[in-house]
């Protein structure tokens, strides 16, 4: 899963709010393998100043993936996931699987 | 780096292209740790029929990123993106360092 955030209109707040209550809300999630978050800068061809966050989040395949989000500490993650990100435009978020090719 | 692929105009010449071409160009890029790509369906909370494709490119660091893509063979993927995705909104580029937390 790929989690991709605007920059917020309170960085410092958002940032406390991500890695002290998201994070380890995230880290619950059953059957979660690894997270991993993006450090700054984000970089982009177009010298862009968004993104802002990008968090990676990996588990065995998207089944596994739709499973933790049916569980309480899923549901717990997305409902802090909209205090995070409030608005549609507030981030991008893709579930897939992938293959090393 | 993530690279995030919109649905093309024509996706079987699309794949053809990326499999065949893009995938091998970058399998020569030096540094290159692992390469993924996403499968079908890439699903998002809102049911988007995009975007289309997702790669995965994952190298020690951005400095290992940058000074790939200034070889020959970073030049020759990056010209082979350029075909593959030609207008701006066809793709979204992040290359960006990322810890685990």
């Amino acid at each position: 899963m790929v989690v991709i955030y605007r920059t917020p209109k309170d960085p410092e707040a958002f940032d406390a709010h991500y890695f002290d209550v998201h994070v380890p809300l995230a880290k619950r999630l059953p059957g979660l393998r690894k997270d991993e978050v993006s450090r700054r800068p984000i970089l982009t061809p177009a010298g862009d100043s968004e993104p802002y966050l990008i968090g990676i989040l990996y588990f065995d395949d998207v089944a596994a993936m739709r499973h933790a989000f049916a569980t309480p500490e899923g549901q717990a993650c997305a409902a802090d996931r909209r205090i995070l990100a409030p608005e549609a435009g507030d981030l991008q978020m893709y579930l897939f699987d992938a293959a090393e090719v």
